[in-house]
């Protein structure tokens, strides 16, 4: 379907769902900036801009001050803002695909913006322009519809996965670039460098801050700086970018010749591993489920390649996998690169317990078809977290001298961005980026 | 004199005008906050971290939540925010060349560097960290002393006027990559390229969001989109880069061979007035002095090329070069891309006003030994702001085939970074960026 009816549906489903939201928490309209600018502290500057993510899941026009004014049976009215400016580029709005679903007002002020809003009764706001919302008498942020709204974030419409998978197949050009660069013998920041020119974008219009790991870096989970350093054994590259305000995760783990044979065993380990995780996942399950068997299958990995003196079941058990993969095995992906309602038990907001095991996984929600989840199995040698196990009473069963070895390789970590469907899953990333 | 001397020379100036703003404000410390992040509305991201600039002012140390404490006769106690953390990476501290100048203590969660600050007596508190410092007793932000020492900070010490020329020598690297892929045809997007590759940094680590702006949108002061346009007939490349948390702005046009050749005669005397303005600055002059004088070179070039018909004092009695100059020559220059303090006219807070011509002056401080300022003279043809002139009184003054002509070309702007000197000027930028 083309991407306008595909987007005039989406906001169909998502409006229908709105006076749901509407109805279920006792409000008669919605009101959703785009949002404001932040200005540093005792600075002349703004941090880039960030569209409210509310706002992006109705409309995909950039920018801050446009409002949206959703109720029920009405089409949605979109207040743009457009000021005659010198300073800052105005671009005239054109003929987006995205036009014909909005009752459409051009503002060219704050002012004119908000007497555009009026002062809708029982109104809703979502947004960070609260002095303007509490001045048009709006309730501002409501807990209850946010997370009504929220929950219904997590099931995409397939404009919403056209977006997303869109968003894999830029970043997949992007590392395929990097991994060239690396292979060729460049530094992180040139492989940063040689990502972005790929991707086409600016650095605050990524999905999150790239992650470039060479060698022990790998093992740092969110690692941001830039090294000139060169010639690395391993990369560790996480990078994502957004198409239509979508975002996509992307990390994969690339050995240079000259790696360890070792670790690089554990590198196609690793990737054998994802692809079992992958072809699990099924809709109906507790995320915590997946989050298990991935660290059943470390701990096979650990066993076969004598990291680790234990059988999978007991090794989970006593949590001697944890040291090596410290973090949940994904989360879900859309408008945000961690998107929201993960944790929800439902639309009232009420929260699904972790796992026994995995008491402070970020991810604790029972898979549905329609859910976009990153699935990301890692394997770190991280001296902080392998230290007390050095001393207790598991000690024996590590093999310490070769961890002691592999540790300068940092970490693996490999991740795809799954759909849920009915019967199982689609992986949207494999097929633009194969290994 | 090697950097460490310099920096322990800056801190010494530093802490003898702290003792002075203190006593001058009836505080007894003064605590500085290197801030704390901001994330974005609805969402788990951070925005770039921004160290609060007073912060900068007395310690190049990057990153958030590390405190300063300032006290009258005591070495300044720096307590560095230093958690062991796997998931963003920590840096041990190492032997830094502003090391010595501190009394350091580390501290590895907010609560250990908070109870290193205790609850010192009558103190100021400058930052972001407001709960934190609330809770510690002190007086949060007070105007008094954060005017008092904005006032400080446009003295620059050798160890800035260092720092900043040092600024201007990589983002001269930067121009002059910019240019030579400009004129071979690149993109705005590209042409950013050229300019982060040949600076090293990431873009938030730049003075500000870089401008690339081919033909008419150099017309748009502030424009910071990238397009993938190529081929344009001018390059309008406003970007700084930073040392040591100081900030260069340079701005250089470029026409290229296929510009019209009107446009191009109208950049050649756009540079010789922007050299003459250079050579006027002078100290104990009032800035809005030396940008009406900007604006009466421009109105002999605008005359000289038949686009005004009207004499230069004339010309701008009558406000006939505002359309085509609609800001400030320049600003002042230091941590901030736009320093404080610019329309200060003593450390209480007292302010400068504008000269009777030019009402929305940012700059309206008189210039003394010591202040660095940029120097930014523009032409520009702005629709927007020439529309009125097409109909009003002095229309017929007005070449508007000739404007007309040229107006796709956008505008010119070329600045320098200036040192005011005891005798003069130093212009900071020229010798490594002649053109």
């Amino acid at each position: 379907m083309p991407l306008k009816g595909l987007f005039l549906d989406h906001l169909a489903t998502r409006m229908a769902y709105a006076e749901k939201a509407l109805s279920a928490t006792g409000f008669d309209a919605l009101v959703i900036s785009s949002g404001q600018p932040f200005t540093y502290f005792a600075d002349d500057q703004d941090a880039p801009f960030n569209t409210v993510p509310h706002f992006r899941h109705y409309c995909p026009l950039t920018g801050p001050h446009h409002v949206l004014v959703l109720k029920p049976g009405a089409k949605p009215m979109l207040v743009r803002y457009a000021p005659e400016d010198f300073w800052y580029e105005q671009l005239p709005l054109g003929s987006p695909f995205w036009a014909e679903g909005f009752d459409l007002v051009e503002a060219p002020s704050l002012d004119a913006v908000w007497e555009k809003v009026g002062q809708p009764k029982r109104a809703a706001y979502i947004g960070n322009e609260t002095d303007r919302a509490a001045a048009a008498g709006l309730e501002l942020n409501p807990a209850s519809i946010t997370a009504f709204l929220d929950w219904g974030r997590s099931y995409k419409t397939p404009y919403e996965i056209h977006c997303i998978e869109e968003a894999t197949v830029t970043a997949a050009l992007g590392h395929a670039a990097g991994r060239k660069a690396f292979l060729a013998g460049a530094s992180e920041l040139e492989i940063h460098y040689a990502f972005m020119e790929a991707v086409g974008c600016l650095e605050f219009e990524l999905a999150f801050a790239s992650i470039v790991a060479q060698n022990e870096k790998g093992a740092t989970l969110h690692y941001e700086n830039k090294r000139s350093f060169r010639g690395g054994n391993t990369l560790l590259l996480d990078c994502g970018a957004r198409h239509l305000g979508y975002a996509s995760d992307i990390t994969r783990t690339t050995p240079a010749p000259s790696c360890d044979p070792r670790f690089k065993a554990l590198v196609d380990g690793m990737e054998k591993n994802m692809l079992e995780i992958c072809a699990a996942v099924r809709p109906h399950m507790p995320f915590g489920e997946l989050h298990h068997f991935s660290h059943l299958k470390l701990a096979g990995l650990l066993k076969e390649h004598g990291l680790l003196d234990a059988d999978p079941e007991e090794a989970v058990a006593l949590g001697l996998t944890r040291p090596f993969y410290p973090h949940g095995l994904g989360h879900h992906l859309g408008i945000q690169v961690h998107d929201v309602a993960g944790k929800l038990a439902g639309p009232d907001g009420s929260i699904a317990p972790p796992p026994a095991g995995h008491p402070t996984l970020r991810t604790t929600r029972t898979t549905e078809p329609g859910h976009v989840i990153t699935i990301e199995p890692g394997l770190y040698f991280i001296p902080m977290l392998l230290r007390p196990f050095r001393e207790n009473e598991h000690k024996a069963r590590f093999d310490w001298k070769l961890i002691d070895e592999l540790s300068p390789n940092g970490g693996i970590r490999i991740e795809d961005d799954m759909l849920v469907t009915e019967t199982g899953g689609r992986n949207l990333t494999r097929k633009h980026l194969p290994n």
